[in-house]
């Protein structure tokens, strides 16, 4: 038995606490800043607020002013913040992580950094520790509800070091967690953090169908496939034009998929497919927080600044720009199908 | 203009009457000794039995002994048969072919030769004309129905010869059909065939929560994510063992996704998935061609015979594997999740 301290109680960090308790250790959750009401809650009447599920009475619950003694003696530091959050876990979290104390991100994402280049969050956290610390990653397609709920799920854990991955899997995996392991860090955080962006693009799909047919007309799949081909092979060149394995796409594919049918990206997609220009549909989505919009502009950017030199040209990410011409210049759906006609000879 | 001449007038092969009819070619719409009735009723009334819409007027419909005629200063000829199909085609059609014709195959597949290798349909087909015929093929994700409601569709051609695969484009692609071409016939043709098998296998997980939860609970979507995500892995190490570009994974993952959704492969799955034996499942879908049933059969075999010795052992492909335990030895569902766990190291 180990001690696991999960620093973020959000939706996915606190839905982690049922693969780390149902493995026995004794599991800490910390709440952010942010998350102080959903830890008050919770300590009232055991349910959390926006995850709607009892967390286990062995639970342990603390504020972030608590933090020091909930690092004590763990075992393993999970990091479940959203992407909104990294900065803060980064200067307030990171320097305080003991030196051999593993950390576990649930954040998915690419950085953009001063020199254009993209990094992935986990490298980005390891420097900001100021001394050595093994910063891994989950990804892969998981809806927070269902993990609460032990649905057969399987995820991936990225990181450097072998060892330390597969130790943290043991310390996690269950008869309905189950895990894959890469040392592919760039690939694979490309892979997961762009399934955001892209999960919006196929969406619009669903809702031009609306806007043409009716709300309640019978959905259409070939422009929607059209689009999950597209995503696909426009990541399998970010994956190659960062440096990552090319077989790190697979970690795309089934993460894009769910992430399609659950939740708030879907959302924003359809209202974009609808023709909604983005401001309109953000009123509409008020208080969703929208990783997806994020991720698209941080990835879009750094491609148009045009800084490195060795990234391939926007023109090859025919839908990614659409996605950044509307979320950041005000156009509305109009879909480069035609653009999407690849050769490969 | 040129003359387009479809052999086979199934619900595939007759859809693609729009796209050639709207690009304002000569079409002749051949039906195989099967389509028979579907020829007839056609000629009556215009409107297709299966694909439920009405053929353009100008579509020129022949009986399978008509063939000769059509085939009379043709310039393409597209291949509208099944996998069920191909043998007829094989030895009826292709020794008819005049030298210079280029062939478009709407069936995916993969043969099992005697040797125990897996060839594509494309390349099997070119052999039995008996003389140099270019045999090309379509694939990706397209839902008849919605091709004949010129709904935007981005599919493939594969084929050796990339001219000729740019003269067939030019023939065919409209502002709604969208055609990428590769060279990688292999790689191509695993992703395509394959598709129909593991969308069984993601269905599986819809059966298994209607049998958990009742027909009519919610779906769950990490499972089903699960499955996708297994499934692209094993066709993507099905692509590198049979000698196909890693990258035209690309053309598995959209045609997965549509076929999920589309059809007889998904109600073959969920099925399986509420626990029925196969035969039991057969029987309630009688009637239905069950391409996805046959490709997994015909791959499983090659890969248990160990004729192969390049090939993988079965033991990478547990999915498939256990579709083979339930479609050829009467196993119920069991997924074997923890196998699904991999490595990257």
């Amino acid at each position: 038995m180990s001690i696991i301290t999960i620093i973020g109680a959000g939706m996915m960090g606190s839905a982690m606490v049922f693969p780390a308790s149902d493995n026995g250790h004794e599991v800490r959750l910390v709440g952010t800043p942010l998350d102080r009401s959903h830890i008050e809650a919770a300590r009232e009447g055991g349910v959390h607020p926006t995850l709607k599920r009892k967390l286990p009475d062995k639970v342990k619950l603390y504020q972030a002013e608590e933090m020091e003694e909930a690092l004590e003696g763990a075992g393993l530091l999970i990091g479940g913040v959203s992407s909104f959050g990294v900065e803060w876990f980064g200067a307030e979290v990171m320097p305080r992580v003991p030196e051999g104390l593993p950390v576990l991100m649930v954040t998915k994402g690419l950085i953009k950094e001063e020199d254009g280049s993209l990094a992935s969050i986990p490298d980005t956290l390891a420097r900001q520790a100021g001394h050595p610390v093994s910063v891994n990653a989950v990804g892969g397609p998981v809806i927070s509800f269902e993990l609460a709920d032990r649905k057969q799920t399987l995820i991936g854990f990225c990181g450097r070091d072998k060892q330390v991955l597969r130790e943290i899997k043991a310390l996690l995996e269950t008869s309905y967690y189950h895990i894959s392991l890469t040392t592919d860090v760039t690939g694979f955080e490309c892979a997961v953090a762009m399934k955001n962006a892209y999960a919006l693009g196929v969406a619009l799909a669903i809702g031009m169908n609306e806007a043409e047919n009716g709300e309640n007309s019978p959905e259409k799949y070939n422009p929607q496939a059209a689009l999950f081909e597209e995503s696909t092979r426009e990541c399998q060149k970010l994956i190659r034009m960062l440096g990552g394995k090319e077989e790190s796409i697979v970690f795309f594919a089934g993460d894009l998929y769910v992430t399609v049918f659950g939740g708030r990206t879907r959302q924003i997609g359809i209202l974009l497919g609808r023709g909604l220009p983005f401001e309109e549909a953000k009123e509409l989505l008020k208080g969703v927080t929208l990783e997806s919009v994020a991720i698209a502009g941080r990835v879009s950017e750094a491609l148009l600044s045009g800084q490195k030199k060795e990234y391939m040209s926007p023109e090859e990410f025919p839908l990614l720009m659409h996605i950044y011409e509307m979320i950041a210049r005000g156009a509305t759906v109009s879909i480069p199908w035609q653009l999407f006609e690849a050769e490969t000879m």
